[in-house]
């Protein structure tokens, strides 16, 4: 078992994912600028979970400092100034990065620019000292929290530079009931893996649906 | 049944969807610079298909004009210049872009900068009295070729900002048997669907696959 800090883990997805692992039988930290947020967040997801699990709630710096590798669940416009701030708690860590820089308007979503390509390859520039992995783009965050969804059915693409990190994150991707992690490339090749979130907003519109993918012939 | 034109034609992923569009019942053409070598990839085509199939070849100008949808299918760098020299035949015509602008190099497949966003934008931009869609970005063309794989099993991402034209178009994904076309989004979001074949190929490299996706929950 691993110890898993979520920075940004009172949003959505970070709760939805920390709430699947915790299932999984992995410690979970719920970071948070606030350390009285993170705590009643953890509370109240704990609440949620069978007794056994373990989730707590900490300030992102020492959720960071605490947790074996951090998964990075802020929204995109705050996300290079955290990573900024826990450079040093993350040095040596693996950081697992979630984070779609996508915009918004009467038309639905759309993809930012990132002036280092992706958002992982943000947190990589940012954070010369850790392992970057980015994965969990897709999953959508409703189902994560859905207690009456048992099995969240789909493949999580994986991508990094550092293989046997990917193959770590992978390893974890396949702990959560239904997700199977595929290695999907070099972090130059994430910016089109987060922005296709823009995608499956869309056919999320128009299907009344949550997307997840399959990758077929895998 | 719908007259399918294929430019570009010869290569593997034309003569692939020509191949499956002719095995569903549709008309199809194969187009090329040299209306010799359209001819003889069309000759070696139909010898593959039941003689009920309906293959010809002719000059991609000649394949445009005959054509009621337009299906370009060649290589990024003559993307441009050869819808350019098609504006006139393919005006009023529904035109399906599967162009995926992608370089090589020692560590595989990346994602080009298009000027104008994606493929499928720039065909939008260069053709502005068609009707632009974009799909088939993802399908292996080996597969399509493959007279031993009777079913194509794979979603096929389908994205336009003319709805009825991206429905036609998500109706005639349907005709192929393991097939099946999904409303992606607008073409604003077509960059992002077109660079992920890089991840597929990444994919496939590890793997030893031929990778597709499915779109889960819709």
């Amino acid at each position: 078992m691993t110890v898993l800090g979520f920075l940004g883990g009172t949003g959505d997805q970070g709760r939805g994912l920390a709430r699947r692992f915790a299932l999984a039988g992995h410690p979970v930290i719920l970071g948070s600028r606030s350390p009285e947020r993170a705590q009643a967040a953890a509370d109240e997801l704990r609440a949620t979970l069978p007794p056994e699990a373990d989730v707590r709630g900490m300030a992102n710096d020492a959720a960071a400092a605490e947790a074996e590798i951090a998964v990075v669940a802020v929204p995109y416009d705050g996300h290079r100034a955290l990573l900024e701030a826990l450079r040093a708690p993350l040095a040596g860590k693996l950081v697992v990065d979630c984070v779609n820089p996508l915009g918004f308007d009467e038309r639905g979503a759309f993809a930012l620019e990132v002036e280092e390509g992706s958002a992982a390859e943000q947190a990589a520039a940012v954070l010369p000292d850790s392992r970057v992995v980015a994965a969990f783009h897709h999953v959508s965050a409703i189902l994560l929290l859905d207690p009456q969804v048992d099995t969240v059915d789909t493949d999580i693409l994986v991508l990094g530079d550092d293989r046997p990190a990917a193959d770590t994150v992978q390893a974890l991707v396949d702990d959560i009931k239904g997700m199977r992690g595929v290695y999907a490339g070099r972090l130059r090749n994430a910016r089109q893996v987060e922005a296709l979130t823009a995608n499956l907003i869309s056919i999320n519109r128009r299907y009344k649906a949550h997307a997840g993918l399959r990758v077929t012939d895998v």
